[in-house]
């Protein structure tokens, strides 16, 4: 059951969707499947590189303030560097990869958020060259409820202090995308942790063994 | 005789090509022409920001080595936060920009060198949205000896260790956007650094008047 190659499955989502435990459960799930934990990366970030590009994005330096193409164009930088150095060669090798974020983040956050769709459609498409996902849970909340549970985590970074408005633009891109895409499945984060993991597993366990023809 | 907008010059050239030089030559020129010195910049880099990325595109990670498109995005977001908090302020508060090095670097390097035009294409068309120098000297010189004019002035960095035959694609762009711009002046920089001193004063005594009519 279990093909050559592996696969790469990617878990989406506002700050305080619940990510953290999704990926916890989507692991354990990817292991019963295929008889092996999957390579875990988290974007951006995820080889030493690409975490000093992550360094940048996340901190502010009040001097010389990030500028949205330099944060956009980093993240691309990192997201390259991590295809190139860890997910394609784990595919190559049968392993089967879970993304903490990939590229729908840059759509959802730079493309809707920042408002520059255009740079982010021209650099997504000349860098990835249509290399994706096979599948993505998309953790969907509000922003509010969203960034009230993120704020009880501890302090917020450079980009989770944006306004709301920032995180309602992301959201709709997030559903507008994710409405125009069968690989990738909505999933509603507003509900209590137990019944998020219960539609996660069984839309898991309905999905995984599908991938298998779709090499 | 001076406009209420800066201009911006910037000085191109395969390693050895002799910027150095010319930059503190141009920089007395432009000097003598506003009665003000230039703000000088560099690339990648120029920002505090823009450095950081610098220092990853220059420093060799044999564990997780800078793939091309990874050099080729971190380069434009260090240009991305340079423009926006360092080139345009300067231009628009009247003053003079004096770059060393600038898009036509990427052209040449990672267009032509690296085989990646249709990515920076992409990208500089998407970021740069038309901004560009008012006018650029490129030095023009054949690989070997400016590689070997750069080798006595110490250790290579990663870039600089490249093949020859990819400052070899690197001059060919540098000479083939030339023919097709006039904003782009080149100088022979193989003759004795006198006559390439000559060389520049005169063409830039000859073209700086001629900016003021171009804002």
């Amino acid at each position: 059951m279990i093909s050559e190659t592996g696969k790469f499955i990617v878990i989406e989502g506002l700050e305080g969707a619940g990510k953290s435990s999704a990926i916890t459960l989507v692991n354990d799930l990817i292991k019963q499947h295929t008889g092996h934990a999957p390579v875990c990366t988290r974007e951006p970030g995820g080889t030493p590189l690409a975490e000093k590009m992550r360094d940048l994005v996340k901190i502010a330096d009040e001097t010389d303030p990030l500028c949205d193409e330099a944060e956009c164009l980093l993240i691309y930088a990192a997201r390259s560097q991590l295809i190139a150095n860890v997910i394609k060669p784990a595919l190559a090798k049968g392993q089967w990869v879970l993304g903490d974020r990939h590229n729908l983040s840059s759509l959802a956050y730079q493309g809707g958020g920042r408002g520059l769709m255009p740079l982010v459609k021209a650099v997504s498409d000349a860098c990835l060259a249509g290399f994706t996902p096979n599948l993505t849970l998309y953790l969907d909340i509000e922003p509010k409820l969203g960034l009230t549970r993120a704020a009880k985590r501890g302090e917020l970074d450079r980009i989770e202090q944006q306004a709301i408005d920032f995180f309602e633009r992301a959201r709709q891109t997030y559903l507008q995308l994710a409405s125009q895409d069968d690989s990738i499945v909505v999933i509603d984060a507003s509900q209590t942790m137990d019944k998020v993991h219960q539609d996660i597993r069984s839309q898991l366990l309905q999905r995984l063994p599908l991938l298998h023809n779709k090499d």
